[in-house]
């Protein structure tokens, strides 16, 4: 391909940065260094006859070292090297007509490109759309694939916003992943990171006053959303979303973290990063949408601009999440201690915050404010995504920590919640492998850095070391990749047919994914841990516990059982459900 | 006073104070040293019999040296001595009944108790308060009383916030005050700082964690409003604000610089504190109200709780303010550059936020966000307050640095504008005190260093040295007290008539406090400069130039003159205006 451009193209480029502050600006090629001029708004541009497609090149900022594009669309050679000329225009999209479908009928599916296949490429990712069809995924969600520093890694220490990952392929090999995933009716999703840079090959201050002073986040300098020249800086990130939706296809955005986006202005930076989303949305004819993570459970995020939100289309439930892990392993450590109660799960059906507005014992505050009246499509789902895994010492599933049995339950409560549910890669299997954090920078005293932070942070919950995987070594990347192979077993594959049944039940019944919350009605008992569910004409029973149980009938349910993870579960009077079970009564179709 | 509490009673007294991570803590009399109990919610408490009001405390938090109440009611030795014992309940209060006028029809009044009298004390106020009265102001407005280190000072450097200044008066003295402005039917309004302490005698951090090192201000740490622990922070400012109101009689409470309340909760400090005045408000049965000062133009202080906003009840309009001084002054430096237009002005007039959206040259970005369907009486306008005259070199008054005339023509801009009008000590009368910034910390290091910086500040600006005022020096506090005298002269008590006259004709006409910016009409010429309002039946016609002037009438205008700073204005087919010069015509009543 690289070649291909080299040759082929004699066509002028126009060469554009964002400097601000600088006194002069160039552009360095093969050919030589080229002069740029100051435009308005801080704006440096030069036309170089000698460019085009394929052309390698670097920006000079008032005579310091070559340094590649902030908007790179390409970095072939790593983040320190020279960016490559892309013309986005150059792709043959054979998706048409593609619309994805809206997130209240949604099955999201997470995965990251560097472990999903043994190759770990945009290429090798195709091969395994169809078991996703199959499985009844409606939307795919891609983990970070902005270039980052290092042949493997995460994705959330990208610096080359505007540029895939070159180790998993070029911007060509990306779009055919989402050009093949529209073909077979699957959305594409990308998580970006807009809170931070990652520490290595970050080159942005030299160019501008990207980063604040005034804010901090855990991972490093705050992005300059609200001082001077922030115009310019939400530009970049603003371009940055509009570029993956326009260029690369993509039908929305995972936004990660954006309790690390601290930001005092009137009209946040979230806030017009959604209405330009929507304008582009109007403008080429597709749906699209933005999700947020947010540790705030603050609903302004999605609320409507008319109430006083920023109309974000959705945001991760972690509350939801924490409720069930708890409930399904017992664990109470770290922020797991303001969960546990079967209570707490049954109140998660019925609300995506447990925390709105009541005292946190982990985080020693008041947290939270009630969600009113959003509808549940609001909020996703899950029992696994990729920091409830990776970030654990050994990062180890939790459905590989558990009975399957009663990992049949946690899948079956999270496909019939009123939320949106995300799957994590290989959990339609109960994948062997683990998700483990790993990381491999250019710089071996970063990776020191890294490793060092990670035994000392689960050091102090008293794992030691050898049981914490090094992030740094290779055999932790290999490790985290999937199986497929696994699919063949049996075990696996009666786990992947509950899933499609589970899934294919939540399309079948409205009232599954019509997302009134206030038409949920749910009972528990925290001592003998069993949990009622009722969603219109759809009865949801589950025995959490060790024991057989009998549970509570209301004569107006159905008997009829439309699914059930068990065959001995028995309903006439009494509902009879073995020990980690689960039972779905519904009308007979 | 004290002697008196100290020989009359011999209650027991239960000392309490809040230390979420003390293992040990004790309160010190003369009688001795008490170990006090933990309680919940990190609250330690102990009775003890020999005190009573007046006796004279201090805590030892984990064996360290002695530190005042952090909550202290009264502080008779300065901010680093012993608190002393105080019973609310004891003042004889003698103004049931008393209510607050709304802020659609009041006319503020801000001043500072240290400069306002020679004595610079609560007492010598009350002697001032007729004035106030017949001047026709409805609130005053106090600028901080909270203990601060020094004997002189603004105000904003307070570190006991719930005890008045012990060199202004005792807590009895300053209810005294409150009490003589009910009894003339003056509301009494008090400036509180919640984003931060002064310097000097603040203890808090050795008891809690007050502060976060997450979140940054101009003027040292920013308060824990959001971090772990902030439940109890939220509560230290909520009961300050609550304890004012309701142990002080203050009808309502001035919010400093509320942008520099970082909080990124999802129930922001801001909106409880709202909604805990309103519970107070409704307890009490008197109306009270929270006025923020804040540099964000962001209408969502002021918004309804159900369109997302945090209900204040208004905001100071800085642009306003930035609009009407550049047309009256000709500046331009610093925050000036993004104003000086009439055009600008006459926009003021129908928008309370010239930046709602739009790039500003000062800040370096776009600011501010449109304030839709507010009513004017959420934001206030002024001419002067303390920080516009303060925080300049000389800390001269606009009024005393451009003609008696154009004074005239600014003055009526306020008093007859949409907002709540709000004038700064001696303005009535174009005092010729200046109100220059002056301290004076226990800590002769702090003093220098103050007095460097604000010799650096205003050098950037081309300032020379002697130009600008001492901050430490004593004659710079004894150079902007008030000169009443002052009033005797013939200038002066014209210009007391043309404000009672202003403010008489506001009061008169409905239009004028009618809040609706939407029927406001304006037109200018930033050339020959003159500004034309309407409001409803009054048209307001100001020459803005040296020199006089004819403006265009619209046939439909009144031609009757309710009012006129000049005696030869004329209006028939044109307007004649004088240089300098404004005319409110209206219907003959």
């Amino acid at each position: 391909m690289e070649q291909f451009h080299r040759l082929s193209r004699n066509a002028m480029h126009t060469f554009a940065v964002w400097s601000p502050k600088a006194e002069q600006v160039s552009v360095v090629t093969d050919e030589g260094e080229f002069s740029m001029q100051r435009e308005d708004r801080g704006w440096w541009r030069v036309a170089v006859a000698s460019a085009g497609p394929g052309t390698r090149y670097a920006f000079r900022v008032d005579g310091g070292s070559e340094r590649p594009d902030p908007r790179s669309p390409f970095q072939p050679d790593g983040p320190h090297a020279r960016s490559r000329v892309v013309d986005h225009s150059e792709f043959r999209w054979t998706d048409a007509g593609f619309q994805a479908k809206p997130l209240s009928s949604a099955v999201i599916y997470e995965l990251h490109i560097g472990t999903f296949t043994e190759a770990g490429t945009f290429h090798a990712a195709i091969e395994r759309l169809d078991h996703l069809v199959d499985l009844g995924v409606t939307h795919v969600e891609l983990m970070p694939v902005a270039e980052f520093d290092g042949d493997r890694g995460w994705g959330y220490d990208g610096v080359d916003l505007f540029a895939p990952h070159h180790h998993y392929g070029d911007p060509g090999s990306l779009k055919s992943l989402v050009n093949a995933c529209h073909e077979r009716g699957l959305a594409v999703l990308l998580d970006v990171v807009y809170n931070h840079l990652g520490p290595s090959g970050n080159y942005l201050r030299e160019f501008g006053p990207y980063f604040s002073d005034r804010h901090h986040t855990p991972w490093g300098e705050a992005v300059n959303f609200d001082g001077p020249y922030s115009d310019g800086v939400r530009r970049f990130f603003c371009d940055n979303a509009l570029m993956w939706l326009r260029d690369y296809h993509f039908d929305g955005l995972r936004l990660d973290a954006v309790h690390a986006i601290v930001d005092t202005s009137a009209i946040p930076f979230l806030e017009q990063l959604a209405l330009e989303v929507e304008q582009l949305q109007a403008h080429l004819g597709r749906h699209l949408v933005l999700i947020a993570e947010s540790d705030l459970n603050d609903p302004r995020l999605v609320r409507s601009r008319e109430s006083g939100g920023m109309e974000l289309d959705a945001q991760w439930s972690d509350d939801f999440h924490h409720a069930l892990h708890t409930v399904l392993s017992g664990e109470t450590s770290g922020y797991y201690a303001d969960f546990g109660a079967v209570s707490d799960l049954a109140k998660a059906f019925q609300q995506p915050f447990l925390y709105a507005g009541e005292a946190s014992q982990f985080r020693r505050r008041r947290h939270g404010r009630p969600p009113t009246e959003l509808p549940a499509h609001r909020f996703l789902a899950y029992m696994h995504n990729h920091d409830q895994i990776g970030n654990r010492a050994a990062g180890d599933r939790l459905a590989s920590g558990i009975d399957a049995d009663l990992a049949m339950v946690g899948a079956a409560l999270v496909l019939l919640s009123p939320y949106v549910p995300m799957l994590f890669q290989g959990e339609e299997w109960r994948a062997s492998s683990p998700f483990q954090y790993f990381v491999n920078f250019g710089d071996a005293e970063l990776n020191r850095a890294v490793r060092e932070g990670r035994r000392r942070e689960f050091g102090e919950f008293g794992w030691r070391p050898e049981q914490i995987a090094d992030p740094t070594d290779e055999a932790t990347f290999q490790r985290s990749k999937l199986k497929w192979s696994e699919l063949d077993g049996a075990e696996h594959s009666q786990m992947v047919a509950w899933y499609k049944q589970l899934i294919e039940l939540r399309r079948r019944i409205p009232a599954l994914t019509d997302g009134r919350l206030e038409l949920i009605e749910s009972e528990c008992d925290d001592e003998r841990r069993w949990l009622l569910v009722e969603r219109g004409p759809i009865a949801i029973l589950a025995n959490l516990s060790e024991q057989p149980l009998e549970l509570p009938m209301k004569p107006e349910w159905p008997t009829h059982v439309l699914l059930a993870s068990k065959p001995d579960i028995r309903i006439d009077a009494a509902a009879r459900l073995p020990a980690n079970s689960i039972a779905v009564l519904g009308p007979e179709e």
